[in-house]
This record gives structure tokens, sequence and C-alpha cells, in this order.
């Protein structure tokens, strides 16, 4: 085991000076691409600990195995790389896995938007908000609980582009179920494309799919398809291929997978656990199988591309021992968080987990408080791709339209968290100190004025008045309040640029792909 | 500066064998009577971050100087012990206050109950979670707002008492503002020892009060009045002492203060901060002048009683730059809150901060998302003593029912949380995931049998059901699940044991003290 970073293709940290810029920003309340954080990492465990967790995982992939199901390929490639192959179990020598993650996997990478501006850094002390995927459901107070549509998809792409502190927009932001199941991935590429010029992920749910992605992604970006600081194709889809834990890859993410390695298009391997039912109800043996699974994920592209861009993903949650329902916000799953993100540090790959993670049907206190309660452990972690920054509700059966800006409002202070303690001289404010003295107050000393629109994350969905001032303004909870918001917003939105070029040649693609093959609803 | 502890009366932290038995109490979700931490404390500057901090107190303490008003023994105190007195303001030469509060004060303390099983130990690894203090308003969802009672009072001591999350019974846990101002301490403080076996706080709104606080309390603890361990005094109260920040302490905190220090019972001396208006719009500029004011109260603690407990608090949240209201839960008040608590270590004193802070006028999402972003930075910061667990409301005007037992139950999941993470055999879980293998489930597995109980906590109030089982059982949001269950609280509520004898002497003292003055509602 080492810490030290492997030599090839593996970049440094960004130096202390653009930490600071970055965080400089963000207290200025500026849109910034992505957080470049300024604020330690919390760590639970120290280097003792940890290396238990990674032997642990050594011995789950050199004793137990994981499965590699529906794909010769992928047991042929294992069987040549050194792995021990019997049916479609495959067990790993210690540290092969590790080996092969170091040696090629990029410590941070860029992956291009359509407006360079707004292009991301996965990785190393950066963070990238992004949405929250894959809820066949919509809520609203106004309509209830009901089946997500393209409508709903491209509402919430806009709401995604508007919302400052959101860096990406996502993937399956919700299923747009109103379109058939083999088409609708097209309607979503599109409409990431057209709403919105932040960056995107492409599908997962078939390899031509992921293909249609590809293909679409790289007609939005036009000619320009290398990235000159790296050679190799640019990097302009991630995506979300979840192990079916424990232990086991299924043919479907197998070959969604392999299409965006080859393609050096960024795949988040993540475990999805639900501890209790995919793994142990401990802690630490839920850290040690995400370890192993996400490991042998992670090499498994490098095998297929050395050097492709590959994260380190993590979803666990408990599940309620009474009811085996999955439960979120609690303590466990917050631990398990923290001790991810140090192992992916200790691993040198970028980091994906948290998000704003409920359990709650509406968007209640019981929503805020899980989601809380996930979102600060996520931000504190270290996290560099935070899916499900903002919308999920119920498990994520349902995207939540005040919970989306309600999300986006709590990322946005976590901008200001994330930009840490500024120490300069103006920072450590003596002069006010000494200026105003004691007894007197501080609204009008000169230091505060200078300092006054950049003073404290202002959030616009609280409600800071006077009891009597918010009775006078119809005693709106925060749910109605957000209800006013996100209407607001869609009602303000205005597209970005699109070439009119680019955007013929998306409707052209998309109108050939769909005419190819009958609708289908599976 | 020195970071080692000084010789008299400091003791050396609990053993890691203490904290790993207390987390394991923790973890089996029985009730402890406080917790002691096995997870690291957060800390978001380095040492030379905060020595920084530590400087600029010493420079507000040397030229700007602290005010002691209304009080000529105060003055001629400090300036026996060498300090610079001019008027009422006082100037330390540096590091004088620090040398006497490292020189005597005990860097933690036993806070005895009236049941010596539920007695705290305030500092150190130690996590004691109190109610709310200090409402003239009362909330529910049956009546709204409404001033407060001495029945709610009681209510709230007795679900203060039923909830295993909650450690003490609190002090002026809302204002009961039916009773005369100048004897309603003497109810409280009766309400607190007849309807718990939890330790209390004491009155500190008048000298007089306090005493009468005191010597309830003696009367409560019968004869052994004299702690074994120390020598001294027990300690029966702490006491909430405010400073009128900036840089100011008042004849009425002064008068508290003095009576408690010099009967050995605890004084928490809180520069109570709204940045902005109290204090510079700074992070490092409110953690110097935090620092230097309770340094101020703290040292002048032991000048009047070497050794006697003082607990170094802080109440820093920040306002609104558009409206001048306070606000809470947003990034600032938290980024303060971790610097305190490691400077509060330094200085080798108990710390007291954060709670479960909202500006929200109901239990609505805005309620949670600001208690969670304030309870979970108190929970990592390592804070020692948290007053406003419980109920807080709308800046501290309302002290809301359903509030309480949600809070509480956040409470519940800091005590698993601040358990750490097992690393046991059992802990790592191998034999689970060995036994299970790839593909299968762990939910009737050995392992899983075997910690079904104690596997991960289980809020009494989070729904996790399916969307058709909550529809199915009301669509009821998490406040309403709360109203049903404080009801349900208080009618189950028993009365802890209470010897008839002490019962008649606490009746007698308050029927005599209120005989001997007129009601007065100032």
């Amino acid at each position: 085991m080492t810490e030290t970073p492997a030599a090839t293709d593996r970049r440094a940290r960004p130096s202390g000076r653009d930490a600071k810029r970055a965080a400089r920003a963000a207290r200025a309340g500026a849109s910034i691409p992505y957080i470049t954080r300024a604020l330690p990492c919390y760590e639970v465990l120290n280097a003792d600990g940890l290396a238990l967790i990674e032997r642990n995982a050594d011995i789950i992939l050199a004793e137990v195995g994981i499965e590699f199901r529906g794909d010769p390929e992928a047991l042929d490639l294992w069987h040549k790389a050194g792995a021990q192959v019997q049916g479609e179990l495959v067990r790993f020598p210690p540290g092969m896995c590790r080996a092969l993650v170091q040696k090629t996997a990029p410590r941070e990478f860029t992956q291009h938007a359509r407006n360079p501006a707004r292009n991301v850094r996965i990785g190393g002390l950066n963070t990238v908000f992004a949405p929250a995927y894959g809820s066949p459901f919509i809520y609203n107070l106004d309509e209830g609980r009901r089946y997500a549509r393209i409508e709903d998809f491209r509402n919430f792409v806009k709401l995604a582009y508007m919302a400052h502190s959101l860096h990406h927009s996502g993937g399956t932001i919700c299923e747009p179920v109103d379109l058939p199941v083999n088409k609708r991935h097209l309607d979503m590429v599109y409409s990431h494309l057209k709403y919105s010029d932040k960056a995107l992920m492409g599908s997962v749910t078939a390899p031509e799919r992921a293909l249609d992605s590809v293909a679409m992604a790289r007609l939005a970006f036009g000619s320009e398809l290398q990235d000159p600081e790296t050679g190799r194709p640019k990097t302009l889809l991630t995506s979300l291929i979840n192990v079916n834990s424990p232990m086991t890859y299924d043919e479907t993410m197998l070959g969604a997978l392999k299409v965006y390695a080859r393609a050096n298009q960024a795949v988040i391997v993540t475990p999805f656990i639900l501890a209790g039912a995919m793994s142990p109800v401990t802690v630490a043996g839920t850290a040690a199988q995400t370890l192993a699974e996400s490991l042998a994920g992670m090499a498994f592209t490098q095998l297929l591309n050395p050097g492709t861009p590959v994260v380190f993903g993590s979803f666990a949650s408990s599940i309620s021992m009474q009811s085996g329902a999955p439960t979120f916000g609690t303590p466990e799953p917050a631990l398990v968080l923290y001790i991810m993100a140090a192992l992916a540090r200790r691993l040198g790959v970028p980091f994906r987990s948290g998000g704003s993670l409920c359990a709650a049907k509406t968007p209640d206190a019981q929503a805020a408080f899980e989601s809380a309660q996930t979102l600060l452990p996520t931000c504190l972690a270290g996290v560099n791709f935070v899916l499900h920054t903002a919308g999920w509700l119920e498990g994520g059966l349902a995207m939540g339209y005040e919970k989306f800006v309600m999300d986006a409002d709590q990322a946005g202070m976590m901008h200001t968290l994330l930009a840490g303690v500024d120490l300069s001289e103006n920072g450590q404010a003596m002069d006010a100190i000494r200026e105003v003295g004691p007894g007197k107050h501080f609204l009008g000393c000169s230091h505060t004025q200078a300092n006054f629109e950049n003073a404290f994350y202002r959030s616009p969905l609280a409600d800071n008045n006077s009891y009597e001032q918010w009775l006078a303004e119809g005693s709106q909870d925060m749910a109605q309040r957000a209800n006013a918001y996100w209407k607001k917003q869609l009602a303000e939105y205005e597209a970005p640029p699109l070439d009119v070029a680019i955007d013929e040649a998306l409707l052209e693609y998309m109108e050939r792909r769909k005419a190819a093959a009958p609708d289908s609803m599976v």
C-alpha cells in the first residue's frame, strides 16, 4: 500500500494559491464553475483504521471475488491480466486492482462543458454539484406525486442551469415516462445540450444508448474533440455505473462501462448499497465491501483503456431493520461516507458520494433533516462529484420541484462553508474592533460598510423576519416559498445560445435513431 | 501560549478504554448519562491559524479592554490582580487572563444530578445535551404561538426527563410568563427538581435569585454537599452568564456570576454575538472577540474562587445584512463554532456552544435545515455542553413542542455518530461477507441476525414506509407525527421518586421566599 501518486498521467493537486482564489470567488457569491475547497477534509479513521479496511477489501477481492455476469470479454480480459477466473467469478491477487488503478487512472480530470467557462475539474480539492438522478416520479405542492414526463425533465434542466450553486446538468434527472424506454435517452441528452450549457451525463441503460450519448455529445462539441492538455479524446460525459452489490457487475452496466471507458469518457463506478441488505449491517464491513467492489470496476476501466478517467463511487445507506425500507440521513451512512472519501484520497482517484438524500415523501422537516445530514458530511468528507445534490425525495423515487430549489439553496451555503476561514487582515477585522469598542455596535462601522455586500450567505428561501411580519405575509412555510421560487425561476429562464447547425445536427441524429427501431416500453 | 495542562486540579482525559465502553453503550441504544466521544473533533484551522486568533484576542484584551459595569468590587479585584482599570474599562496585560484560567480552572468537572446515575461530566471528550433556554413563547401545531406558562415549563421538563438523548434538564426552558418575574425562578428550579432527576441550571436574572437557586439545590441534594473527589463543594448547578457583547459585562450578570463562582457552582461564560451587529462581519474577527470576552469572564471566576468550574461559552450567529434580523444555520457561525471549540481545547477548559438553532417560526423544512446545520457542527466540533439542543424556534423566541421531540430525535442520532466506527472483529463483519458472497443478500445471515437489535439508529419520527402506505396512514408530515409523539410522551410520563421530606422542604422554602416580597412583573 502506498500513498505516493503513481507517475503516469497523474496530476498534482492545485496550488494553495488556486484554492485561495477560488475561495475568494466563492465568498464573493460569484457563479463559479466548481468549488475548490479551502477547508480541511474531515477524517473519522486514522491511517491504521483505513489500512485495516484496505486489507479487508483485498481479502474480499482475493478470497470471495467479484462476479462479472454475461460478459465473456470481461472474463477474458481479467484472465489475461492475471486474475483467477472461475465461471463468472473473478478473484484478484492481493493489490492487483489497486495497482492497476494507481498505475494509470488520473488523479483528477476535466469534464468539458458545451460552454468552456463551465468545464468542471473532477478530483483533488474540487467539488462539483449535480442534480438528483433517476426518479420515475415528480412531486410538487400543486400536483402531489405523479409520473415524470419529458416536460419535467426539461424543467429540471432549466432549473439546474439557473442555479448558481449547481455546476453540472446531471443525467437522468427524472425518467421521462411518457417517452419510449428505448428512445428517451435521446431526448434526455438533447435536453441537456439544448437547455443548458453545463456538463452532462450519458445514458447507461444499454451499450447502444451509451453510444448514442457519445455521438450526440460529439456533435454538440463540434470539431475540437482532442484535449490539448492530455492528448486524449476530450471527456465530454460522465456516466453512472452502479454495481449490483454484493460483489456483482451485470451485463447492462458492463456494456455501458465498456463504451464509455473506450471512448475516454468518465465512468463513475458506484457500489449501490443499502447496508443490512446488500452489505453487512456494520460501517466497517460496508466500507470494505464498497472498496472491494469499486476497486474491481475501476481496475477494469484501466484494463480497457489505460488512463481513462474513472471516479470511485459510493452510495451507501441503510435499511430499517423493522420494515426493510431504506433510510437516509442517519449516522451510519455518514460514517461510511467519511471513510470512503479518505480511502479514495489514499488511492488517488476522484470520489463520488452523498448528495441531499432523504426518505421523506414531501419537502417537510424530515426531508430537510435527512438531506442536511447527508449534504454536510458530503462536503466535509471531501466528495469531488456530488450526484443527487438537489431534488431527491422518497429514497430517489420522486424528484421534487420545491425540494430542488431548497437543496440548491443549501448547496449555495456549502460554497461559503468550503471557502473556509479568511485570515487576511480584512478577515481578522481588528480595525473594526478597535473602531467600535465596548458597548457599541458594528452595524455602521467602516469595516462592516466595506464588507456589506459579501458578508454572510443569503438564502432566498429562509424567512428571518419577525413573527408578525411572517404572519402578515401569509404564514408560509419553506415549501410554500420554494413553490413560488421555482415557478419564478422557470418563468425567467432564458436558454443559453446554441449554434443552429449543431441543433439541427442533433435533431437529425435523434430523428434517424428514432426511426431505426420501433418504440418499446421495456 | 502553552498547550500543556496546568498542574492544579486539572484532570487527565478519560482513557481510550472509557471512550470505547461509552461508545458501545451508545451503539446499544442504552440510556447513558452523557456521551463520551470516540469520533475525532473536526478542525478548520491549523495551529498557526488558531495562534493568530489567540494573539488577536490578547491585543483586544490589552488595547481595547472589557467594561465591567456597575460593579466596583470587580474593578477592585482586577486592579489588585494587576490589570489596568480606567473608569469601568479593564485592560489586561497580554496572557494575564489565559494564565489565570490555566492555573486553576478545571479541565473537566462533574455536575451532580439528584439521581447520581445521571451525574454529568462536563469537559474533555464528553458531550452533554440540554434543552433550549429562555423563550417567552411556546409553539405547537394545535395552538400556534402564544406566551409560555408554568404548565408549559413543567411539560418541557417532563419531555426532557423522558428523552433518552437529553442528559440535562436545562434552565429557563421557557419563561413562565404567568408568574411574577421576581418569583418565577423558584417555580422553575422546583419544577426541575420535582419532575426530573437530571442535572439543572440556576437562575441568573438577579443575585438573590441565584442565591435561591443554590439554596434550593442544596435542599434537594441533602446532606452530602462535599464532593469527595475534589474536596470542594459539590457542583449542583450550571448557570448561563451572557456577555453583553461587544466587550461588556453588566451588573446583573456579574452579580449572578459572583454568587455561583463563590459557591463552586459552574458558570458558563458566553459572549452572545450576532455577527455584524455585536462583532465584525467576519469569522476570524468574531472568533477573536469571542475569545477575548470569554477569557476575561472566565479569568474573573478564578479571581473570585480559584478552581471553581467554568465553561467557555460561545453563541455566535449572524444577521441579515438587509433586514438586520438574526439568521441561523448558515455557514459562518458553523466556522466560528469549529474555531472556538479548538481554542477551548488549547485553553484546556470545557466548551459550550451550538444546539439546534433556527430562525424558522414553525417546525418546517427551514427549521430542520437550520437546526441540522447547527447541531452537526456542534457535535463534530467537540462541544462539551450543548444548550438549546431541543425545542428552539424563531431565534429563541419560541419553544416548540413538536420541534422539541424532533430535535431530541436528531440528538439521538448524534449519540450513534459520536460513538464512531466499530473496528472490532464484529464491526469488520468479514464473516458475513464470506458467508453471503456475490449476488446474495445479507438479511438472513448470522451476522445480521446477531446484530439485529443494535444495527442502525432508529428514528421514532421519520417515515420510511412506501408512498402508498404513507398515504394510507394519513399523509402526515414530520411535524404532525411529532405532535402525536409529544402528546403520547406526556400521557405516559411518570415522575422520578422524590423524598417527601425534601419535597416539603423545597415547598416551604418557596413559600417563605414568595411571602418575603410583593409580586413584581419587572
